[in-house]
C-alpha cells in the first residue's frame, strides 16, 4: 500500500469533492480524526469553493499516522494512513512559550524573536509579494505581523487584490489621504456575504504562510483591525465565529502560525473587552495546535495577565521611553514581553513612523538584552507610496542590516534567554545582561553591558582573583566583535567612546 | 562734597581699619544702614583680615544714598553718600522669579537661563580660570554653577589653590582615582578654625563672581556639597551659620549671585531634611537682597514646594528621560524648573558623563519649549584630566556652540517664557510650544513644534482661513531659519526628514 510521507510538523492536506447545494461553507461540516502511536485528534476540515472540500493536519510526531474524513453531507468515511518522517530545513515545528519569559521550538531549539510588521504585505501585486520575500530572505526577520483583512489608512487606499468574502465593496474611489479618517468606520453600502468566504483569498494567503514556513518566519497572524472601512470590524458575533472558525480549519495546521486577536484592539468602535475575551477563549478553545495568541493596543494594554495571553503583544505608550521598560513589563505580566511596535524607522509625517536606524537598533538591544524581543518597521517617505509597513517590498533603512548580528548574540546565550540584572547599583547607567537560568549564569559568568547612546571611554570591573573571563568589545551597530583579552579580579576594559557599544564577558575555562 | 557714583545694581564697598585682637571674624560685628527716596536697608560688613573691615552693599535704585556704619569694636560712626547711576552693559539687575514659572531681571528684560555646571573652575589656577573666561565670553551661557569649598572626586584629587578657613589639611597625598570613595567623608587629621576664615580664598572668589557679572552670567553658588575630604560637609549648625553669615555678608552685594544650598543634598551623611531647611530659611531671612534660591538632588528631589525654595534645581532622575519631564514637574512644583544636571556631554567612564552633543542639545531643546531651563555640562576624557564639568578650561564638546541659537529663539518669545500645549491630541508626538501668556498666544499665533529625534517629511497644519501665518523652518543643531512662506487655512509645510527640526509659526500681521 502506498504511504504518503510527510514531515513532523508539516502540512497534511487531504482534497476530496462534496456538495455544492445551498451554502456549503455553512451547510456542512467536515471532520477529520487522526491516530498514530502518540497522538490522537479530530480536527475541522473546510470548503475550498468549486465542490472542494479540505482538511489541513500538522502531525506532531514521527511514524504512521491512520486517518478517516467524514463529511455531513454524505454516508462515505474516507480513511488512509501517512508517514511523518523527521523535520528538515528550517523545520522546528511551532514555537511555544518557555521558562515564562521565553519562546522555543517545538524541538527544543531557542526561538528568539525578530519581529517586523507588513500589514497587508501579502494583499498587494505578485511583483511586490516577491520583493518582499526577497527582502525577508536577505534580512534576519523569523516574524512578520500581517493581516488576513484588508487595510483602510493613510497610504492605504487602493483596493486589495482581494476580498475575504463573497460580494463587493462600495465605490469609494474618492477617498484621499485628505479625507480617508473620515471613510474610516463608514461601512454602509458594502455587500458582503459573511457567510460565503472567497476561498481565492484564504488559498493565496495560505501560500504565503507556506513560503514563509520554508523561510523559518512565524507568521503572526492579526484577526482583527480597526482600519476598516469595508465592514470586517464590525461583523457580528456569530459572523466573528464563523470567519474565526475557518481561520483554524485552513490555517492552524501551519507550524508557523501566531494569533493576534487584533491590532490596536482600543480603537475598535464595535468590540469591547468581553468581545476580545471571547475571540481570544474561542482560539484557545479551538485551535487544535494551541498556537501563541496575543493582544495589541494602540494606547492602554490590554491585561495581558488574562489565561487566553500566551504573551504580551506591546506597542509602546511613551514617544521617549519604550524598549526600556521591557523589565516593568515582565514583572507586571509574567509572560513573554514581544514589542510588536516600539515605532517605525522612516520619516513619514506620523510620529509612530520617523525615528532613526541608530534609534531602531538601539531599542532592540534595550529590549534584548532584557529578555524582551522586541519587533520593526519601516515608513520612509516614496512617491510610490510602497512602504514596507504595509506593503512590504523593499527595505530603505538602516536598521534591519543590524539584527541578525543581534540574532547571533542572542543565540550565543548560554541556555535560553536573557534577563537584566539590576542587583548591582554600579550598572545603574547600562544594561546588565545575564542568562535567564541563574545556575547557567553562575556557571558561564556570561553577561553583557551595553551602554546605549551613552560613550564610556572605559568600564573597570572586579570579579574575585583567580577567575579569568574573556572579554569582548560588540559594537552593535558596525557589528563587531573585538577580542579584549582574558582578565581576572580587578580589570579595566577600554572602550571607543562612541555610541552603541557593548562589553561582553564569559568564564574563560567555560566553552 | 565729592560724590562716588555707582550704578544701581552695582557694588557698593566701604573699607575701613579695625582691631585685629582676638578673633575678628567673631569677636566684632559691623553694621551699615544705607538710605535713599526709595531703600532703606541695613546689611552686615565682614572681616577681610589684616586690620580691614568692609561693607559691600548692592543699591536697587538710582539716586543719592546716605550710609552710616557702625562697628561693635568702636563708638566712631562712618557716614557718607554716593549717588547711583543708570545702569550700563550687561548690568540688568538681579535676576527674580516672574509669571510663576520664569525668571526675569529687575529691570524687566526676560531672563532665559542658559546654564552650565563647573563645579570649582575658580579654584583652578590662574592660567586655567583665565581660559574659564575665556570659553564663558565665546559660549552663550548665562549661569554658572559652582562650589565655594573644593572638591573631593574622581578627576578632582588634587588640593585647590586656596581653602576657606585658616589651617591646613591632612596630607593625603596617596589618593588615586582608584581609592579617593575610601577618602570621601574622612576628614578627620585636618586642622581647621571653621571662626577663622581665609580671606584670600573668599577675595578670589568674589573677583571672579564680579568679572561673571560683567559678563552678564549668574554665579550659582553651591553653598554646601558631600564630596569632601576636608571636613566642610561636616560643620556643627553654629559653624554652619558663621560661614553662611559670611557669604551673605560678603556676596550678596553682587547682583549675579544664587544660592543653592547643596549639590546632591541627599547624598550627604551629616544633614538631613530639618537641617537644610534651616539653611535655606538662614538665607531667605538673612539674604537682604533676597536672591534666588534652590537645592540640588542626586536621586530623590527635595520637596521644591516649600517656601524658601525659589526654583527647582533638579538632577535628571531617569537614564533615557530628563528634559522631558519638564511639564510634570512645573505642574507639581509651581516654580521655575532649572534642569542643572541633565548628564554631561563626553566621554568619562560615568554614566551621568558621557552622552553626545546632539542628545545634549535635544534635552535643551526638550526643557526650553517646555518652559524649562537645562543646563549644560562637559566631561571628555584628557590625560590632563582638565574637564568643563570642574576644572573649567576649554569646551571640546559639540553642544555648546548651539544654546546662543537657542537663546536667541528664547529671546523672540511674545512676552515671558514659553510652555507646551499638549492640548491638541495631533500634537503627541512633538512639543508644541507656545508663549505663557494665554493673550500673548492668541494674539501672535506664536508656536514652535519641535521634533527632537524624530524626522517627519513634511507636517500638515489647519487654521482657520483667512488668518495668516508666517512660517519658519529652524534646524536646531545646524542653526538655520529658514523662511517657509506665508499660509492660511490648511497647509503643509515640507521638512527635509532629519533629526532635531522645529516649525515655527505666527500670525503674519505680527511684528
Amino acid at each position: 500500500m502506498f504511504t504518503e510521507k510527510i514531515e513532523r510538523w508539516g502540512l497534511f492536506e487531504w482534497c476530496g469533492k462534496g456538495k455544492t447545494e445551498g451554502n456549503p461553507f455553512k451547510d456542512y461540516e467536515i471532520q477529520a480524526h487522526f491516530k498514530s502511536d502518540n497522538e490522537d485528534k479530530t480536527v475541522c476540515g473546510f470548503y475550498d469553493g468549486q465542490g472542494i472540500y479540505k482538511v489541513h493536519f500538522m502531525p506532531e510526531f514521527e511514524g504512521i499516522y491512520e486517518f478517516s474524513i467524514q463529511g455531513s453531507f454524505t454516508d462515505e468515511i474516507v480513511s488512509g494512513s501517512f508517514e511523518v518522517t523527521a523535520p528538515t530545513g528550517n523545520n522546528h515545528g511551532p514555537v511555544l512559550v518557555c521558562d515564562k519569559f521565553h519562546f522555543r521550538y517545538a524541538d527544543n531549539t531557542p526561538y528568539y524573536s525578530i519581529g517586523t510588521t507588513c500589514y497587508v504585505w501579502e494583499l498587494q501585486c505578485d511583483e511586490l509579494i516577491e520583493k518582499t520575500f526577497k527582502s525577508l530572505e536577505t534580512s534576519g526577520f523569523n516574524k512578520i505581523r500581517f493581516c488576513i483583512f484588508p487595510k483602510h489608512y493613510d497610504f492605504n487606499l487602493r483596493e486589495p487584490r482581494s476580498y475575504p468574502y463573497e460580494g463587493k465593496p462600495v465605490d469609494n474611489s474618492n477617498i484621499t489621504s485628505e479625507n480617508f479618517l473620515e471613510y474610516t468606520g463608514k461601512t454602509k453600502g458594502n455587500k458582503w456575504d459573511f457567510y460565503r468566504f472567497n476561498p481565492e483569498h484564504f488559498e493565496h494567503i495560505e501560500k504565503c504562510i507556506a513560503r514563509l514556513a520554508d523561510l523559518g518566519i512565524e507568521a503572526d497572524i492579526i484577526v482583527f483591525h480597526p482600519y476598516d472601512r469595508w465592514g470586517f470590524s464590525q461583523m457580528s458575533r456569530d459572523e466573528d465565529i464563523f470567519y474565526m472558525q475557518y481561520l483554524i480549519n485552513r490555517l492552524s495546521a501551519y507550524r508557523n502560525i501566531w494569533w493576534s486577536m487584533a491590532n490596536e484592539y482600543d480603537v475598535f468602535e464595535h468590540k469591547n473587552s468581553a468581545d476580545w475575551d471571547f475571540i481570544g477563549n474561542y482560539f484557545k478553545a479551538n485551535d487544535p495546535y494551541d498556537h501563541l495568541r496575543s493582544i495589541h493596543n494602540c494606547i492602554d494594554f490590554y491585561d495581558h495577565k488574562k489565561d487566553w495571553i500566551t504573551h504580551c503583544s506591546i506597542q509602546r505608550q511613551d514617544l521617549y521611553k519604550t524598549a526600556e521598560y521591557t523589565d516593568k513589563w515582565r514583572e507586571k505580566y509574567q509572560k513573554p514581553v514581544v514589542l510588536d511596535e516600539i515605532a517605525y524607522e522612516g520619516n513619514i509625517q506620523h510620529g509612530w513612523g520617523n525615528i532613526t536606524g541608530e534609534e531602531m537598533v538601539r531599542r532592540f538591544w534595550e529590549g534584548a538584552l532584557r529578555g524582551g524581543y522586541p519587533g520593526h518597521g519601516e515608513t520612509y517617505y516614496n512617491k510610490d507610496d510602497i512602504l514596507w509597513w504595509s506593503h512590504g517590498g523593499e527595505l530603505h533603512g538602516e536598521s534591519y542590516k543590524r539584527f541578525r548580528f543581534l540574532h547571533q548574540i542572542m543565540c550565543e546565550t548560554p541556555g535560553l534567554g536573557l534577563k537584566r540584572d539590576a542587583s548591582d547599583r554600579r550598572n545603574w547607567d547600562c544594561v546588565m545582561s545575564v542568562p535567564e537560568d541563574d545556575e547557567l549564569y553562575k556557571k558561564t559568568g556570561y553577561q553583557i553591558y551595553y551602554f546605549g547612546f551613552m560613550r564610556p571611554s572605559f568600564r573597570e570591573f572586579c570579579f574575585e582573583e583567580g577567575i579569568e573571563y574573556k572579554a569582548e568589545i560588540i559594537d552593535t551597530w558596525n557589528m563587531t566583535i573585538t577580542d579584549a583579552g582574558v582578565h581576572s579580579g580587578k580589570f579595566r576594559i577600554n572602550l571607543p567612546g562612541t555610541q552603541f557599544m557593548a562589553i561582553r564577558l564569559r568564564k574563560n575555562d567555560i566553552k
